[in-house]
């Protein structure tokens, strides 16, 4: 497979062009101007090309091997973990008190998309991490905070999420998992969790699992859990490692992708937990760091679609199939360049106009999680609220199909393993899924986003959009009817959101029926918008005409094409339930 | 995962009630009465549900393994394929005087689909052996129908196709393969052939190539290109083994699934090789029997598709996680099933509507080969010829989605490999790309079918579906607007028709830009018209209340939710080729 490239040139546009980060006025952002951000993303794509990248197929085929409780993890893993960490790239935003640099998200956001593109498996070990430091900021106390702060922040030890259960998954209400109090105020926590993501590996001296666990008096579901910090090893408040806790990995998942990560059974025999936050409130704390983790899944989606998008690209431009239609391309060679024809250019142009509008779009989401965290805008809090199951589902939905439409790119070449696609595919495919199915974003965006505030984020959100048009009614720079496809789709959102305010309440199962409709056609709108503020940022830059003509026209393409996507799901969703529950479920 | 099961039921209403088979007077038909074909299918039900569905995931785990030029299938393989030949099933359409059935290739079909629902990777080598049987009936002379044809019906010899070279997929054209005339009338192949499906294996005593090769005097591309009988033994007229024949496997590719199946590198170093059929006819040759292998493949899409519905089907009934929305339906567990929910209720409904209307749709196919074959009917070939690009292209990329579409129901237990999803997942995404990628099916149907005859054989399609309508405009059992959305996608597909035909000549980049959406465009009106049949059969058929009424309500499903998006794709592909070749190839 072709070498991956970090999208530096384009990754400087977004932050500068479109986002203009020189201008925020926000704790992180001084001095972010394009001098520093190329330098850091230039080092952050070099350790992605260099490093992750070539152990990329290395994870997938060797995987992570569980001896006698010990995982280890692939050949090359330790020592680039351990260049991951040198370089401080696990600690952008952490606190500088923390040792991290003081960074934004945004930025954060930026460095993690080469690493992810580069080697999904490998970068969720410091994902999850970060995961777990942003959990222990919000909720842990002083000493908490003091003792593992730090060292999650430069990964010298990780962090894990303990939620699944065999017997729960979306549903977890129904969490087994005991946490018994002891008179010194820790926990015995009792119970199996599954499908823990960098549960048990070899690249960090400790492992702090973070458990949804059930201590006496909190009643049943959801209401009855609480969150315990859980180390592989107790340590004292300096850090020191002391007895090694009753956690163990009794198993290794074998996975269809993401190899290189190794998901694992956790069984916890009365191992000793620590109280993280209030008790009983242990979903809140748990959901304070979703918008974060699920725009982190939305990344990986478009992510592993660039590194397959580079692929397809450089393959359509050198493997020699046919003739163009209009005449030979290549008349000395022995055929054209599979990109003269349009039905594979269709297929790149999918490609191209999804990972750029979708990388546009995760940054915007990054930089409304700084504006609401670290500026305290309502705003910003209710509109990322809106967008982050959007984010989360429709991009890893998209993404998947992308890297799918990039294999298929390659023919036969890319079914083998050797091309590089076939993993890109299995590795895509679990961001749908885990950090809440794509179903759950539907029914998030659907039953809690959509009528939070009697609808003010989404009625707001909508009046940005209509803003931005009318602003540019008389600008003919963008082309005759740029923006007409997505004046009809903010129209076939509204007429969707008219559909669930009218029959939500009196008939919910026409509501939910109309859930993946309706994340998929918010998801073209919002990319849609996306592209008309990426074109228009592009009229606006010091870029060269190539760049900003390039942009213009997949901006052109996304919403000419794409964007009439939305009269489809609004069909469907003003279907109601009738068509899809009229079976009986005995009748399947 | 759910122990596959035949859905014997649906395949005799199809064959029974929908194709009315005991009504059709053609070489093979006399005697299919209900009680032959569900004996018949019952059989192959059970060898599928008791051999070949064990031995899937066993397939799947090791793979094929090639030492010393011999290559060693799964574990089990050569004990079912000794029963699969003696029970003989690989010689159902096959002629009497070579050992076989001489029943339909209807039968042939639906005896195939459970094989392959089972285990599509052992179910390959009988089905490519079945491509060199049609092959060598067709164009072999009688000295080489004596020697080959009975011993590949039996199976008892097995054969392959050889077309693609490491420089030429798509564009045979480019074929290097080299035939040297010999003084003995035989021919010296020399040569490299790539992604060799069967290529190599231990469960026949011979193996016996199709190669696609240059001999002299042919001229360049396509056109100098003759086919060769090359076996991997050389045999006398009496089919004793002789020599080792100069072809070996060099290499068994290492795929992203149909593990089971040995996709080799071929080399041809002299291997003596004999004209099948003209000198410099090769292609003509090869594509006779392109409408079955095509056929055959879609049936792979949505034989796939089955039998990860029937798991997610059983997972949705089992897993309890959250409650209805409408209310507890088992207020007594700890949850209510997954299919109480709407969204998971949609990608169930989604997946049964495509895998029975494919059915359908592929067994029409099938009985329109008998129709053209055993008929001489020549409207039967021209529909037939229309149909076989949708029912590869439309029914592999539908048939991967809706496969998709179960491991999502499956949440992260459809991601581990024990549960089995992920390898139906991994084996369906080859469909799309053998005998053909989709790409090619598209341009196929666009550029050669829907033109050819000036569009007769497209316009008698249209007006049989208009036909079938207008004879039940005052039929009111299918329900209200049963047909309005079929009657939409009609007009949409002829619209869409029209635009190729008034831009096609003078801008073919327009119609090939198109090709990808009038494929699916018409794979939706071509379901949508099969799902009305299958309605209207089930009112007629002696089947129970609780049969039909399903039937009703999954063609409402289908008609009511998928033919709407017909006119997306109409939208694109009168957007025409201007977004899509707007960017100069050198721009990407």
């Amino acid at each position: 497979m072709t070498a991956y490239a970090a999208p530096i040139r384009d990754q400087l546009f977004i932050l500068h062009d479109l986002l203009r980060i020189e201008t925020i006025d926000l704790p992180g952002f001084a001095g972010l101007d394009r001098d520093f951000t190329a330098a850091i993303l230039g080092e952050a794509g070099r350790l992605a090309a260099e490093v992750l990248a070539p152990l990329n197929p290395v994870g997938d085929r060797g995987g992570c091997v569980l001896k006698d409780g010990v995982v280890t993890t692939p050949a090359g893993f330790r020592e680039a973990f351990r260049q991951m960490r040198e370089g401080g790239w696990t600690a952008i935003d952490c606190r500088e008190e923390d040792g991290g640099q003081g960074l934004p998200h945004l930025i954060h956001t930026a460095v993690q998309e080469p690493f992810v593109s580069a080697n999904m498996a490998f970068d969720m070990y410091q994902g999850l991490t970060h995961g777990a430091y942003s959990a222990i900021l919000r909720h842990g106390d002083a000493a908490q905070k003091a003792l593992y702060l730090p060292r999650l922040a430069s990964c010298e030890w990780t962090g894990t999420m303990n939620l699944t259960e065999p017997q729960c998954g979306t549903d977890l209400g129904l969490i087994r998992t005991r946490a018994e109090p002891q008179a010194d105020g820790s926990y015995r926590i009792t119970g199996q969790k599954i499908f823990i993501s960098a549960g048990e590996h070899d690249l960090a001296d400790n492992i702090i699992h973070l458990v949804l666990a059930r201590a006496p008096g909190g009643g049943e579901g959801t209401r009855g859990l609480s969150l315990f910090i859980v180390p592989k090893y107790l340590a004292d408040a300096d850090g020191r490692l002391g007895a090694r806790n009753a956690v163990t990995a009794s198993k290794v998942e074998h996975k269809m992708g993401i190899h290189g990560n190794a998901t694992c059974v956790m069984d916890y025999d009365g191992a000793t937990g620590f109280l993280l936050g209030p008790l009983h409130k242990g979903m809140a704390a748990m959901f304070t760091m979703m918008n974060e983790a699920r725009l982190g899944v939305g990344l990986q989606g478009y992510a592993v679609a660039e590194t397959a998008w580079q692929a397809a690209r450089a393959y359509a431009q050198e493997r020699l199939q046919g003739r163009a239609v209009t005449g030979a391309r290549n008349p000395d060679g022995p055929a054209d360049p599979l990109i003269v024809h349009p039905d594979v250019r269709r297929l790149l142009m999918d490609q191209k106009s999804f990972v750029e509008g979708a990388r546009a779009l995760t940054y915007r989401g990054a930089l409304l999680i700084d504006r609401a965290t670290r500026g305290g805008d309502a705003g910003a809090e209710a509109l990322l609220s809106l967008l982050i199951p959007v984010i989360k589902g429709f991009l890893t939905d998209k993404g998947f199909e992308m890297t799918v439409a990039a294999q298929q790119v390659f023919g036969g070449h890319g079914y083998i393993e050797e091309t590089g696609l076939s993993q890109l595919v299995r590795d895509a495919r679990i961001a749908m899924i885990y950090e809440g199915t794509n179903g759950v974003q539907a029914l998030d965006l659907v039953g809690r986003k959509l009528p939070q505030d009697g609808g003010r984020a989404f009625t707001a959100y909508l009046k940005e959009v209509r803003d931005l048009i009318a602003a540019h009614a008389d600008d003919a720079r963008p082309g005759a009817d740029f923006f007409a496809p997505l004046s009809r789709g903010l129209d076939d959102l509204q007429a969707a959101a008219m559909y669930f305010l009218e029959h939500g309440t009196r008939d919910p199962e026409a509501a939910l029926a109309g859930a993946g409709d309706f994340l998929h056609l918010t998801g073209h709108v919002v990319l849609g918008d996306t592209w008309a503020r990426l074109a228009l940022a592009a009229l606006e830059s010091g870029e060269d005409e190539g760049f900003r003509e390039a942009k213009l026209a997949t901006a052109r393409y996304y919403l000419s094409r794409h964007l009439p996507a939305t009269a489809l799901h609004l069909a469907r969703i003003r279907a109601g339930a009738g068509a899809v529950m009229a079976l009986p479920a005995g009748a399947f």
